[in-house]
């Protein structure tokens, strides 16, 4: 068994992407040992894969391979593109293999990947909705049937399987279904088709399986479906991000996920060709996105029609689409962005969607999902266990299974530490020296970090990041002596030295609670505030405030907040707790949407003031319903 | 030629619905002369009319009837609706033929029935979407394909055209489809179809057909349709308002244009059959929209996604959906309720919508739509000649020639005066004496208004509407003696006596400029205030207001406002001027969406006293764009 790698990174070879600043440190090589993570994990590798692999069975998703291999009779049960989620828990699956080997999932895995193999064809063609009747059909209908989006997926949980088992099985079947794509897909002049899918997803993992197998025809192929793009092909419109070619779009739009899925694929390609006018265009994306189109959770797509990116400024709280997969597919953009630049900025922005816009999107038991993330509610909005469009559920999962390979990267100055958790990581540097790290902290709980160098000596520096939430207020010691040199929020702290084993840094990131504004033109936002404490965001919740409804509550701008932890409570969180205005809507209001301004003189008021308890917004709706808000009002 | 007669009222037999309290006013009876709508209905007659005939043909919709009736080769044109707007055509240009007789009208009229006559199938079976090798999927996808919806239209202008000439031709072909609809549709144990339309519009027009023929298996057959919704027949959602009964239901739910035309229907079939349970629902329904879910202007259905109501207090601005024909409907459904009760509330609730909801889907020019009437904009919504899906724009049309007809009903205590303007009207009273009224008044340019009984003598009641927008100042004066009694806003005042030639009503409304605040659970208007001055609902808009952006604005509370009318300004407005404090986004904001709090005080002030401008929301969007709003920050 060789050693498995990092999700969307370096294979075990020596390749490395020639445009990218970084290297990423391959998952298994980071081990997790603090009270956040670490406990999901478990939840997600013990509840949640076992339970998903139930719903693949139970909604008849693996049903539909084994009939595309002959092995049962009937129809293809359910949506189209259901092919996906099978291939997306596949990946998940591996990337928990790679690093908690477990026979009996490691059984469900080979299991799965059977039938995979049985369904496809002779020529490579692999996609279970386009059989019998319906295999004349194949590939006439790009734009909304999602097949290339599957393929993209099985090729992503092939490299995962590859990377976790050494296996060649799955990679094998991908690489004929790739193969075949290839072959398909091209130049008309070629006598190909001319096109690409209506769901992106197929550009990112043709990258990574040529940096899996080598093969330069499949980044070839990538960059084919990113150039074709823009011109109308598919629909011409934003939805599917084909109104203009990508290397010309400065605002992001149309379907959110498909978005951030197109740019994580650019990205990867940029890594690889470094053609500096998709860089560009991908800044300007980002730009968009987080300045104008992004709520503060960090996450996007804030329209239910069509799943997709509002106008600037159009971030509706009760309304919110901010769809689970969009902000994973944000994340993955980002860590690419990352990659590529070694901008803390990317970084904050990883955090910030990982607690606050997918964490939300999974109950504590591991065991129902949200699909929309509002960020206000009346208490109706509940998780599920399972959709008929699924696309979430294993998606959140293999972003839990994957976490450990977002942590740390190298270059050629040396360790580059993104994400703060108890545990420790054994890190190969380029010139090939081993160092292994151990971070001791209760982060996200405090920001008191100690990073720890166990083994490896040498000279390289160690990169780490300040969050831009900071605010000028962090500081380092390195071996109990302070540091000198300023430390700027939303930067990597490069400390250069000769490291040897024992050497302790300790960085002290101080988590007052903030009251965040909005810019005013998000009108929902006008005059309200949300709490954050260090990279959290809180929410008031009614099930911690009994007595007034949380909707009527008004912060004075000076409010103070007292912090305490509760082990017992949610997982285990630190509760925010203040006093605040309660002022229902007086009595005139009986019957009324709309009145003469003047009469507000004559409001019955049963205002006073009660004690607001607040809690991580990624816990909300765990207990009994009731309304819930991010943005409250402040005055 | 015989008289023409309202629009879904009594026809001109002696017939009158047994359960309604008032009967209205035949709209020929009725003659404006006022300086709003009588400009719009020469338009709407000489312009808009000849103009969306000819659209009706560019697009292929007349001709969908001729390849139907055989002259034509080819395929369907357009959506499997598009003969809707054919019969919405009809109905308006039969309302203008009833007021304005037009040879030239006349003509595209009875050219347009000729193409619809030669469509019917000789079994009476007319929808020309299910021709050829459609023909089997008739009334196959009930759900989704607006068969009913389609006759209903149909139907509606037969009604039109029968009142407006006399003539039997448009009504025989409605008989004919409606007899095979009741023949086809009905319980299951009779063999018929036990189901009904997605899209409602069958059951008021088939009332109507019933009162237009005295045939009471069209009324019979309109309560089956009501009777079988909401058992899951047709989706289960609440969506096609199938999620529960009628007369269980609560809320007003789904797609909005379907919810106020199935309550139409109800209304007409209570003031048939005298169903309180019917009666009861209605009434909860417009609580619920009224109070919960309906914007300032009388739009509805704020949702973009399935052109729905939202939840409680679920009203965005920018992102209203708040469609043109729902508010039509909204107008329809009123109009009947206050036959049925003669409350005042349904009369105002009509005239905020006409002014506010359904003329700004117009141009100034009658030549172009909105579909979407969103409360604030960024100067990107603009109004379109045409749509696709064009069921805005002779709907519209329809509503603005049938207009007189809303103006008066009778009761047996005598006249109700619903909607002031310049104009007289000729009213039958139930002893059938024969009074004609005169109204001398600039409303809805001030609030005086003169009504002159010109002919006509006897004891008979005068209802006069004392709009809920006067808020207690208004007074009456007959014959230059001032009334004693109080006058109830939103209510209407009796003025009993006997009447004779010459006798004078002053009615006096005045119009201060009011600054109308919302509920404070509609998060967007928290903080913020709307102008109204009368009936008609103002916004500040990007061309009056050179110099700063409308969206930086604050009002005070104490804001004074000038008001001057500018005759040659967007069709002749009064404009509403204040001094306002501009407050731009601080230079703190320029790059970021989100800050923490405490940063605010750091903010560049470049705030300054602008004087802001206001003008009709209807008359928004026809001049440069640029940024629009309804609701203006205020403290």
């Amino acid at each position: 068994m060789s050693s498995s790698d990092q999700y969307l990174a370096v294979p075990v070879s020596t390749y490395a992407s020639p445009y990218a600043r970084l290297r990423p440190v391959p998952l298994d090589e980071v081990h997790l040992a603090d009270e956040f993570w670490e406990p999901r994990r478990t939840i997600n590798h013990k509840v949640t894969l076992p339970a998903q692999y139930e719903h693949l069975e139970d909604t008849g998703r693996l049903d539909n391979f084994r009939r595309a291999a002959g092995k049962l009779d009937g129809s293809f049960q359910g949506l189209y593109f259901n092919d996906s989620d099978v291939y997306k828990w596949l990946e998940a699956a591996c990337w928990t293999l790679a690093t908690n080997p477990d026979p009996e999932l490691e059984r469900m895995v080979n299991a799965a990947i059977s039938e995979v193999e049985a369904a496809q064809e002779p020529d490579g063609y692999l996609d279970t909705y386009f059989i019998d009747e319906k295999a004349s059909e194949r590939y006439t209908n790009l734009r909304d049937l999602h097949e290339l989006y599957c393929a993209g997926h099985l090729i992503q949980a092939a490299v995962a399987h590859h990377r976790a088992t050494a296996s060649e099985r799955l990679l094998d079947v991908a690489r004929r279904l790739a193969d075949h794509i290839c072959e398909t897909f091209g130049p008309e002049e070629e006598g190909k088709l001319e096109t690409a899918d209506g769901h992106e997803e197929i550009e990112m993992s043709l990258v990574e399986l040529f940096r899996e197998t080598g093969e330069r025809k499949y980044l070839k192929q990538a960059q084919f479906f990113l150039d074709v793009r823009g011109y109308g092909r598919i629909s011409g419109s934003e939805y599917h991000q084909d109104h203009k070619p990508f290397r010309e779009q400065d605002d992001i739009v149309g379907h959110a996920v498909r978005a951030v899925y197109l740019n994580a694929g650019a990205a990867d390609l940029y890594a690889e060709t470094g053609n500096e006018s998709i860089l560009r265009a991908l800044k300007r994306l980002w730009e968009n996105m987080t300045t104008k189109r992004m709520y503060v959770s960090g996450g996007i797509g804030s329209r239910y029609e069509g799943e997709a990116f509002g106008r600037d400024y159009e971030l509706p709280n009760e309304r919110a689409y901010a769809e689970s997969c969009a902000a994973i597919g944000s994340v993955m953009w980002n860590w690419r962005m990352l990659q590529l630049a070694g901008e803390a900025r990317y970084a904050d922005l990883m955090e910030l969607t990982l607690y606050n816009a997918i964490m939300p999107g999974i109950s504590l038991d591991g065991q129902s999902y949200f699909y929309q993330n509002p960020l206000a509610d009346d208490g109706t909005h509940r998780r599920k266990p399972w959709f008929g469009c699924a696309c979430c559920p294993p998606n959140i999962a293999r972003v839990i299974a994957s976490l450990p390979g977002y942590f740390y990267s190298t270059s050629e100055e040396g360790i580059w530490v993104h994400l703060y958790a108890e545990g420790e990581a054994n890190i190969t540097l380029y010139g090939n020296q081993s160092v292994r790290l151990r971070q001791r902290t209760s982060y996200p709980g405090d920001g008191d970090v100690e990073i720890e160098v166990e083994e490896g000596e040498g000279g390289f520096s160690l990169m780490l990041r300040i969050p831009s939430w900071c605010e000028g207020k962090a500081s380092i010691k390195v071996n109990g002596k302070p540091l000198e040199a300023p430390l700027y929020p939303g930067t990597y702290h490069e400390i250069r030295r000769t490291w040897k084993p024992g050497d302790k840094v300790r960085l002290h990131l101080p988590m007052p609670v903030r009251m965040v504004e909005c810019h005013p033109y998000v009108s929902e936002n006008e005059g309200r505030v949300s709490l954050m404490r260090g990279p959290i965001l809180y929410c008031a919740e009614q099930a911690d405030n009994p007595g007034f409804d949380v909707r009527d509550t008004v912060l004075p701008t000076d409010a103070r907040f007292s912090v305490d932890f509760h082990p017992e409570l949610l997982g285990g969180i630190s509760v925010l707790r203040t006093t605040v205005r309660s002022i229902p809507p007086d009595t005139g209001w009986k019957g009324h949407l709309y009145r003469t301004a003047n009469l507000r003189e004559n409001s019955q008021g049963e205002e006073r003031d009660v004690e607001l308890t607040a809690v991580p917004y990624y816990a909300w709706a765990n207990r009994e319903p009731g309304p819930m808000q991010v943005w409250m009002r402040s005055r």
